[in-house]
C-alpha cells in the first residue's frame, strides 16, 4: 500500500499514519520529497479496509498495490489454466469451444431438436436454462428439476456436455446428476454465499460477469471459487452497462485481452446477452474469437420466434451453421483451431 | 405497445407484424404516413417479450408505452404511500425520518453507545449489519444472530426502531422477532426470489437501488413486493456506478424527484455508501433533504477509526450531531420537519 | 510516480525501469518486499506521459501521486477564491449567487421581461445565449451580436451581471463590451485553444464540466485559464452521462463537495441543463445549495412554452421565484445567506 | 412523433397536446385505449423540440418516431457507400483499409521511417498528428505546417495517402494541399461550426465518436457534414467512456454492427485510442475487422519507447507486421480481403 500524504501535512499527521501503519502489520517505507511526503507499507499485514486512510488528517490518496486476489492472478499459474471435462473436452486449450442451446428447456421437442443442430454445426456442449427468474413478475420462469433431466437426456443422446444457471445454494445437489458445469449468472456474481458453496464443490464453475462489475472484481468472485479449492473455473463476458441504449449491454471485448494478462483462467464470451438482439450476435461472436477468446456462450433456438424467453436473441439454425463456419477462418489467426463436427 | 416500421418495409412485413401483435391480444390501430407506417397496439395482452418485436423483418423501433409496473406507480396510490411503524413512526409522511448506526454490529458496548448517541441527535431507527458478505474472502463476515439481538436490545433500551439487512430468505424467519425494517441490499434487488418472499411478510421492507439498476428497474423490483401483498416499502437511492472514480459511487440525487414522480412509495437516501467517503456524507445527506427525500439511512460508530468495517464512511458522533441540526434548518425548505429527539 | 513491478520482474527489469526514471529527471526510492519491488520517484522532472511506463516489461502498475494540476489545487490558495465583480457582487463568498435567464436571447421584448422577473426575485446575473450551435443542423441557431446588444441593455436598465456562452477564439473580442463572465459549455470543456485564449483575458470565466470529464479533468482546464494568468474561474456542474435515461444527464451533486475539497475554485450548479426536464430543477437547485454550491446558473423564460429553445427545462416564472424562496431557507444550514431581491 | 398519456389524463389536456401538435405541421391520430391515450403525429412538421412535449400537462411519454437523421440512415443508400481516393483505394469496399503511423510527426527521419515500415506491412494510409492540444498545459504541442509537408512528402515517396487531424476551421485552407482525409477528433466530433465547413469541402472526412457520443450522435453530426453536400464520410469507433478503468476506454466493437445497419456511411477502428495500451491494440484491431469493420487506424512508431506522444499505445514495427498477417487470415471470414504491400 502507498499512502500519499498532502503537500502541507504536517509532521504529527504524517507520524500518525505511520504508527497506524505498522500497528496493522506493515513495514513503512518513508520518502520525503520537497512538497511531499509518500508512505509505501510493505509486508503482509491482516485483513484491513485500506480506505480508512483516505479519510486520516493530512492523507492525500491511498493506493493499493498488491492486487487484492492472489489465485485467481496470472503469477499463481503462469502456464495459464486448462479446464479438463470427463469426456476429453479442454477449454483454454488450443481448440475454440463453443456452448449452444436456447435460453429455456421449454420441452422434450425443443431440446432435443437444439441437441442435435448444435452438435451437427460444431457444438460441445449444451446450454439451457432450468430456473429462471425473471426481472417481471408476471413472466414464465422455467421447468425447473424437468429441464434438467431433459437437458441431460438430449446431450447424452448427442454426445454433449452440459452446462446449466445454479440461482441459488439449495440447488446445487440437486443439479449434481445433470450438469457438466455449473453456470453463475451476471446477477450472482457478487453472492459470495453461493460462490462459497460452489467452491467445495468438485465441478467447473463458469462465473459469468455482472454488468456494472469491474473486471478486477470479476477476478476477485473468481478468487472465492479458487479459495475454496475449486480450480476449475470459466470467466465469461457478457456485456456492461453503459450510456449507449442501441445494444441492451455494451460487450466489452477487450475484457478478454485484460484477463488473458492479469489472469490464468479461461475466459468465454455470451454475444447473445452481450448485444441482446440476433443481428449484432453473430459480428460480437466473431469478434470474441479474433480477441483471443477460448469460446462462446450462444443461444440458439430450433424456432427463436416460438421461444418462450429471449427470443429475440437468439439465433435460427441456420445462422448459426454460417457463424460457426466463419469461426473455423478466424480460429487460425489466433492460433486457436475450430473442429468439425 | 409502438411498433415504427422501417420507411422502406413492405406491405408483407407490415401484414406480419400486425398478425402477431394480434396473435397476442393487442387490438392493432394503423397508421399510414407517406414514408413510414406506425402500429400502435392497446388493450391487455397476456405475458409476452416487446423485444420480439425489434428484430421482425421491416421493423425499424418498438416503444413499450404502458409502463412494465402497475402497483407501484403513482397512479396506483396518487396521494402517496405512508408505511407506518408500530409506536407511531410514519416514513413517507411530513416527517423526515432518520436511521442511523454502524455498518457492523461488533459488540454490545459498541452498540448501546451508538444507540444512545443516534438517539440523543434524533434518529428514529437503529440500523446495523449481522451477515456481512464482503467482495474479499478474506474480510469479517458479522456476527449474524448474537448481532440482531444485541441490536433489538439496543433499540428497545432507548425507544429505537430496528433496521437490518437481510441476505437469504433462510434468514427472513429468524430476523422477524428483531427487526421493525427488512432491508434489502443493492446487491439483492434482482433476487427475485427473495423479493418474492419478503412480499408474503407482514412487515416494511426498505429496498435499496443496485448499483447499475435504473429507476425504472428499482420499481420493477418493488413491484415484485407490491404483487405479492406487502405494500409497505420504502426506497433508497445509494449511488451507481459511472465513470467518476473519485467517489465510490455516484450518488443519483436527482432518482428522488423522479421516483416522486413516478410511484407513491417513500424513498429516502444512503450518502454513506452513495459516496464511500465520511467527508462527503453530510453534503449529500443535506442534499437528499433539500431533493424531497423522505428520510435517510447513515453509518455513524463511535470511534470510526476502530470500526471493523465501513470506518471511512462513518461518520463521527459530533459529525452526526451537526449534520442532524442542519437538517432541521432544511426540512421547512421543502415542507417538512425534523423533530428534536 | 510510483511503479509497482510485477511479482515476477527481474532484476534486469527492474533496472532498466529505474534507469527510464532518472533519465526523465526522478530521485528513486527503492522498496523492496518479498514479493515485489516498488520504485517512488520523487523530484521535478520535465514533462512526460507516465502511460509510458505502463507498458515496460516487468511492470505492474504505475501511479502517478502528485495531481497533474497546480495553480487549480486547493493547496494553492487554501483560503478559496472568491471571484469579485465591478458592482461588488462576490461568486465564493457568504452570498449564493444567482445567475438566471433564458436559454437564447429571442428578442427584446423577451430579454426585457426575463430581466425583470429574475430580478425581481433576487438573481444577480442575467443569462442567455446568444450564439446556439445545435445538435440537429435543421435548429434555431441564436441572434448572434443584436442578442450581446440585448443582454447588455437589459441587463444595464436592471441592474444585473451579463453571462453569456463564447463558443470560438474569434467571439471573445466581439463579446468584450458586452459580458461580465464568459461562459465556456461542457462541450468545450477540452478547447485547449479557447482555454489558452481566455487565460489572457482579463475578465472571469464560467468553465462547465464535459458530460464525460471527470473532475480531475475539470480541474486540468481550469489549470489552462490560471496558468494563463486568469485566476476568475468559477466551475459550473451540470450533468453526466451515465446508464441512467430517465433525465437527459445525471447531475453530479457529490462533485460540489468534492471540487470543494481539491480546489480552491468556486463552483456554481446548473439543475436546468443538468436534468433537461423543468419538473425536476427545482428539487436539483435546492440540492446544489444544500451540498455547498456557491451558487446556480438556471434557465427561466417569460413564457416556456414558445420558447425557441430549451422550454421543457425553463422554469415559469412564479416557480423561479417559489425556489428562490426556499434557498433562502436552506442558506444557513451551510452558513450561507441569499439576499433578498 | 408518440405522445403517450398518463392513465389519468383529462379530455382537456388531451386536446391541448393535439392542438399543439397541428400547430407544429402534424397530421394527427389518435387511439383511445381502455387505460391510455395515444397520439401519433405524422407528416413533415417544421423543426421543433420534442422535448417541449414532455413537459405539457397529462403527458406520460413523448417518444420520435423517425431518427433525426435524414442523409446518413441506410434507407438513403441501401447499398452503402464507398469512399473513393484519387489512387484508387476505396474504403467501404471489399478490402480492409489500414491506415498507420505514429501519433504526432516528430521529424523527418522518423515520418520517412514509419511511412516505409507501414507499406511494408501493406497499409495504404499514412496517419501522423500537426496539431496536438493537449489535456495537460505543459506538453508537446506539435510541428505544425512543417508536420504536414514532412507526412506528405514521406507519403508521396511510399505511395501512400494522407489522414491527419484537422482541429479548427483556419486549418483546413492550410490542410487541403497535404492530405488526402481530414479527420475529425473525438473532442470536436460536436463542433457543428467545424463540420459545417468541412460539408463544403470536396475532401473525404474521417469523423471520430466522442468519449460520451451515442451512436445516433455519430449519425446526426455525420448528417452536417452529408448536409453540407460532403458525401464522402467515414465514421471511427474509438471507445467510450465507462465504469471500467483498466482500460483507458472501452472500445464499442458492437457499435460496428449497428452502424452497418443504421446508416451506410463505412465504418473503421481505432484500437490504440480504444484503449490507451499498446498490449491489447492487436487483439481489438483483430476484433474489428472480425465484426465487419471497413478498416483500422493504427499508432505504429519506430521507436515507441521514445515517442514525444502516445508511446504507450504505439505498436512496434514487427507487432504492426505481425497483426497486419492476422487480419489477412480473418478477413475472408467477413467476405473481405487484404491485401499484401
Amino acid at each position: 500500500m502507498i499512502v500519499a500524504m498532502q503537500d502541507r501535512a504536517t509532521e504529527e499527521e504524517i507520524q500518525a499514519v505511520v504508527e497506524r501503519m505498522m500497528e496493522i502489520g506493515f513495514n513503512v517505507h518513508r520518502t520525503t520529497g520537497t512538497v511531499q511526503t509518500i508512505l509505501a507499507g510493505v509486508g503482509t499485514p491482516g485483513a484491513f479496509d485500506h480506505k480508512e486512510f483516505e479519510v486520516l488528517a493530512g492523507v492525500a490518496e491511498v493506493i493499493r498495490i498488491s492486487s487484492p486476489y492472489k489465485l485467481a492472478g496470472r503469477s499463481f499459474r503462469p502456464e495459464g489454466t486448462v479446464v479438463r471435462f470427463p469426456n476429453g473436452v479442454r477449454v483454454g486449450g488450443d481448440e475454440v469451444i463453443v456452448m449452444a442451446g436456447p435460453c429455456s428447456v421449454e420441452s422434450r421437442e425443443q431440446i432435443f431438436a437444439c441437441a442435435g443442430l448444435v452438435k451437427a454445426a460444431g457444438a460441445k456442449f449444451l446450454r439451457g436454462g432450468a430456473f429462471k427468474p425473471r426481472s417481471s413478475p408476471y413472466s414464465f420462469q422455467g421447468l425447473g428439476l424437468d429441464a434438467l433431466r431433459l437437458l441431460r437426456e438430449a446431450g447424452d443422446a448427442h454426445g454433449l456436455l452440459i452446462v446449466s444457471e445454479v440461482m441459488e445454494i439449495s440447488q446445487i445437489e440437486q443439479m449434481m446428476p445433470f450438469v457438466d458445469l455449473f453456470q453463475v449468472g451476471a446477477r450472482n456474481m457478487q453472492n459470495f454465499n453461493l460462490l462459497r458453496e460452489l467452491g467445495d464443490v468438485r465441478r467447473p464453475v463458469l462465473l459469468k460477469r455482472g454488468i456494472a462489475a469491474t473486471i478486477e472484481e470479476l477476478l476477485l468472485s473468481a478468487e472465492y471459487l479458487l479459495a475454496g479449492g475449486n480450480y476449475d473455473v470459466i470467466l465469461c463476458e457478457r456485456g456492461i452497462r453503459t450510456f449507449e441504449t442501441y445494444t441492451r449491454n455494451t460487450m466489452d471485448i477487450s475484457a478478454i485481452p485484460v484477463v488473458k494478462k492479469l489472469s490464468h483462467l479461461p475466459i468465454v464470451g455470451d454475444p447473445s446477452h452481450g448485444t441482446g438482439r440476433r443481428d449484432k450476435v453473430p459480428a460480437m461472436a466473431r469478434a470474441t474469437i479474433a480477441a483471443g477468446g477460448d469460446g462462446l456462450l450462444i443461444e440458439v433456438h430450433p424456432n427463436p420466434d416460438k421461444a418462450l424467453s429471449d427470443g429475440a436473441q437468439s439465433l435460427f439454425p441456420e445462422q448459426f451453421a454460417e457463424l460457426m463456419d466463419a469461426l473455423r477462418i478466424i480460429a487460425p489467426a489466433v492460433g486457436r483451431t475450430l473442429q468439425p463436427s
